[in-house]
């Protein structure tokens, strides 16, 4: 069992994403004690993913090792685990590196791709929710791009050709877009033998537009932007079917593919242990106005997992980084507000807008009084990316690679380190059949 | 089949190393047709491969797509493929992507880790050839540090803190540099709860001195170089077993360690189907002195794996970079030559000297005139390999990392994105037992 050696409180974070780090750092000099567990010993910068999925951003730029983040911070110490479950009342959780202590207990830890119990999808299509899978993805584009090379007839390269991403939120945007772009810069140059006319990318949308949470104009002008890059964009339709070398949508059309990626929702991670009637819609944690969990006395949580219910916010905030960002630092304040027996002080969302990019010189930006698009958003939106990575040694290589590419038409380095290998079905009993 | 689709003669290159790249764009219109074949779609710059597994530089920052290399060669293709087995007399080779007919045959495949059929230290200890090993050597390394992390004793911690590298050429050196920079530079940053004196770097060598191919006052800098930095050189030892657990070298010392790498020596990697009798001492492929293969007319060797043997070469060249690199371009000039019905060459070796750097201001250079150790000999080595990296942005990239880790003491990113699973054992009969 991992002992405090302190007599000071004992915090424990799980999850080292916005949030917790957020927090953890707010409590710096504080009379607590922090241990923050992660099954990974990095932050992921999720934001940008979808570039290290595309090749034009290496893993490492977008990460940043957690114990790098707390060097020097005293009451902070850090352990590589995985949390399976939380004991409320003996105030402990069950981890990988053993069982654990607590007297204030923050759950962090976020959210996951949501197949809306789609087995079938599930299994087949590949969700980009943290660096391994992104990678995953990167190595899936690029052996079916070597695989159509080797395929005899323009029918045999079909699946290999043919794009599809579901779901037309900020990511699904940005990847058909990364995508799109490597087919008319990159194709040419690394692959001569094959033709630009037979890649196609689609996105495909349940909802009447893309970018559902944005503007009417940023919607339209996205809309326009990915189909000026050839981008299919197929709305008010949901996906019924895919079985690893078609797609099937509600409306009946099919699509021959190799290459799905599911962007259309997420959920959140909850751990065993959680009040069982704290878990709402979406499976995320219902708290008070403090991000206390509902039906607990020292369980907090925080960010995409998190859905503080109020008057004002009956669905809880959206799933992004300035929520989980601003909530970490006003946790932090009130637990020390908590141990100084002061009185805790409500969770308030400063909505500072939301943008999202397309391609070069092709991005949306919706601020309070402001919404722009083209190139000028694009600009914003690189300017905000790179000022919210973590470390300037990260912000230095992203920056060079963007520049590198805008001159190039050619960047990122597109490497298939570790081959993807789709798990082999054996037996695809377990899975559901398609309905009829 | 892959089918040429020009009527000049067609040059198959197996490799994408130095030399296949060297020889490769030494073809570039010239009137021969080439394809070259890697099971990797990248260039891997091996000589800094010992900072990718410490964690000082990233993998994309030493590896670069053979596509990228090529764009614009008409006479060049690439494909994903690993040969499986030559047939000289059909002039074909079996690979996983088909069977492929050649003109000219170039064997480029270089070298792998060498255990001289010792296979329980093969299956225990870690090589570091490819930059796979290398990611699986980092992960390992910082698994360990954190599992010591959890053991609530010394004893318990030691076998995770002892690190011990085997092989005192130019890679064991740099690799045992490394490794005590970060126990003396990183450890007390990122494990503050590690006592440094717990860490400890064992180099064993079996030959009198390290650095057995440079002169007598590199080795001896070095040796000195690593004692200061406290690695625990041995000299004129073997190592006779090692269990995953504890190493056992041939005087009867023991070290209790999960941490052994293994950089003792390297062996050809030879395809079924070369000419038997061609094969000599550390699996290489004994050429004539214009690289043709001992026994055939259209197959030639170039690298680590070819052995030029003549009178003035016996024992053929070192296996090093620069010997690929011309070998590779001595190589295209004589196709060319055979193509136009003209003499070849023979193959002269221009030795520019070596060196190896051991950590901050140390390493020892030897070139024809002088020879010199210290702070100069490491910005040389430095400026070196600088300048070898291939394209611009990795040679950024890299002088980046370098000049931050220099001011900082505190480099390298050290993510454990995939993490390291060693085979389980679970029936490890078909390993042979321990001598006694």
């Amino acid at each position: 069992m991992e002992k405090s050696r302190s007599k000071f409180p004992k915090v424990v974070v799980i999850g080292g994403g916005f949030g917790g780090i957020e927090l953890a750092k707010h409590l710096k000099d504080k009379p607590l004690d922090v241990l923050m567990l992660d099954k990974h010993n990095y932050h992921t910068f999720q934001p940008l993913l979808y570039q290290v999925a595309t090749g034009g951003l290496e893993a490492d730029s977008i990460a940043f090792p957690l114990r790098k983040i707390f060097d020097g911070q005293k009451n902070f110490r850090f352990r590589i685990a995985e949390v399976t479950k939380i004991h409320p009342i003996k105030q402990t959780i069950d981890t990988t590196i053993g069982e654990i202590p607590y007297d204030y207990l923050v759950i962090a830890t976020g959210s996951t791709t949501n197949f809306f119990g789609n087995k079938r999808v599930e299994h087949f299509s590949m969700p980009m929710k943290s660096i391994p899978e992104a990678l995953n993805l990167r190595s899936m584009i690029l052996q079916n791009l070597e695989e159509a090379l080797l395929q005899p007839s323009r029918e045999l390269r079909e699946p290999y050709l043919n794009f599809v991403i579901v779901g037309g939120g900020p990511t699904g945007v940005e990847l058909s877009g990364a995508i799109a772009e490597l087919r008319n810069h990159i194709l040419h140059k690394d692959y001569p033998e094959l033709n630009k006319d037979e890649m196609q990318v689609y996105l495909v949308e349940g909802l009447p537009k893309v970018l559902q949470v944005m503007s009417p104009q940023a919607s339209a002008k996205a809309e326009e932007f990915l189909k000026d890059m050839g981008v299919k964009v197929l709305t008010n339709v949901n996906v019924k079917d895919y079985d690893g070398k078609q797609i099937t949508l509600a409306n009946g059309k099919t699509i021959s593919t190799h290459n799905v990626i599911w962007s259309a929702g997420v959920q959140g991670q909850v751990i065993e242990g959680v009040p069982k009637d704290s878990i709402i819609r979406g499976n995320r944690i219902q708290t008070d106005e403090f991000n206390r969990v509902k039906g607990t006395e020292n369980i907090y949580t925080i960010g995409d997992v998190a859905a503080v219910i109020t008057g004002e916010t009956p669905k809880g905030h959206p799933g992004v980084a300035p929520v989980a960002i601003q909530q970490g630092k006003q946790l932090a304040k009130n637990l020390v507000r908590l141990v100084n027996n002061e009185p805790m002080q409500p969770f308030k969302y400063f909505d500072k807008g939301s943008m999202a990019t397309v391609g070069r010189n092709k991005a949306v930006v919706d601020l309070h009084k402001f919404r722009f698009q083209g190139f000028f958003a694009w600009l914003t939106w690189m300017f905000v990316h790179l000022i919210s990575l973590i470390s300037f040694r990260n912000k230095v290589v992203v920056f060079i690679n963007w520049i590198g590419s805008y001159f190039s038409y050619n960047g990122g380095a597109r490497l298939i380190i570790r081959k993807f290998i789709r798990e082999e079905i054996v037996n695809d009993e377990h899975l559901p059949k398609a309905e009829d």
